[in-house]
């Protein structure tokens, strides 16, 4: 790793916590419609609305509480009232102000690689929800560049590494998500460390049989990195 | 303008017809709500939640289609069943799906221009909603760059003329808005050209007397940029 000059950081759920706040409100909302449906079917029936509705809503808290409306009125045979779906909104409005919670150590960890690495946000999901938490946040003068993009794949890898000139042994990424932050990186032949979190969403789970020609690294907390890099470089 | 390298151009209402989208989803809903709601108190206070909103939803058609919700929640009483949501759901959906139209004369415009000039789309909205539209209209090939951006204003443009490492006086912005298109380019002492188009959002809408001191240029149509850019150098 002695080449890496631009370290990029996944934001939701390697930064701060994420997930759990989309858990929270899907246990919220089975409480508000727990006279029409079982809470098992509800989650079962609304991860499925929300694949079916990716290609046309992408990710992001706006998709997410159209597919839980779109759910409350299916499961409910339409006896969902407006009151109730009022109260979905309302939900959808609380994630989208919920305060930014850095996870532990993030802070002293870019403190340390600021000073030899660019680093670098690279972050999938709405724009307009990402740009607010990420100024709320607070860690904006760590990052010299952020990139909020619609999904993380080879081909977006590869467009990173062409508008910042850089040879993919530059190019180290750090992220929760083996799917987007990890499997894609090395396909790219850039370096990534995973750092899991301890929820993660269904659909960014893979198969770890995917994973085992894919030698990447992982590490259990952010503030491993520093001492990582400098003992593989 | 004779030292402009780049031209940014907005897409919506500038390379492709949007608002008219907009307009039609809000008369289909007028008609679906007409047993509650009188179609124009519906416009106004759809008018009023969008804007109350904006700061929590930013610009695009989830967000749109999540403040009509809550306007036919409000309007009707509560008494909006959850058929009548869905079919506001199937609305945004319908939306997000319709058909990119190229206003005329804009791809012989590009294909002009890109012969001098490097070309770049500057737009403002959701990505995922932007990214689909720019490679549904097939204008992608004649764009060196892409920005989809959360809001329009000097800060961004100034954002912009840095990234790319840009003299104000290089960079020219085309697009159909007095407050996103021209009025903070000219703030930061680029060049601007103003293509009214026949219908504008509320929002984007600026008081004349805002652009009186501020020098900008205005033309009929794109088609007539070459041209205007020529007898301008």
């Amino acid at each position: 790793m002695d080449n890496i000059k631009v370290i990029a950081f996944d934001a939701d759920d390697t930064l701060w916590a994420n997930e759990p706040i989309f858990q929270s409100a899907e246990e919220q909302c089975k409480q508000l419609l727990e006279e029409y449906v079982e809470p098992k079917v509800l989650s079962e029936k609304l991860y499925e609305t929300e694949i079916k509705n990716l290609n046309l809503f992408g990710y992001g808290i706006k998709g997410f509480t159209l597919s839980l409306i779109e759910t409350a009125i299916e499961l409910s045979g339409d006896k969902v009232n407006g009151e109730e779906i009022q109260k979905i909104i309302d939900l959808g409005k609380e994630m989208i102000q919920h305060p930014v919670e850095l996870l532990p150590g993030v802070e002293e960890t870019l403190k340390t690689l600021e000073e030899d690495y660019t680093l670098m946000i690279l972050t999938k999901g709405d724009l307009f929800d990402q740009e607010s938490k990420i100024a709320r946040s607070g860690l904006d003068p760590h990052f010299r560049w952020i990139e909020i993009v619609s999904e993380k794949n080879e081909s977006v890898y590869n467009q990173i590494l062409r508008r910042y000139d850089l040879h993919p042994s530059e190019f180290l990424m750090v992220g929760n998500s083996l799917k987007s932050d990890v499997l894609p990186v090395k396909g790219v032949g850039a370096h990534a460390i995973h750092i899991p979190f301890h929820v993660t969403w269904d659909h960014e789970s893979v198969d770890l049989s995917e994973t085992e020609s894919n030698g990447y690294h992982q590490l259990d907390d952010i503030s491993l990195v520093p001492k990582f890099i400098k003992s593989e470089s």
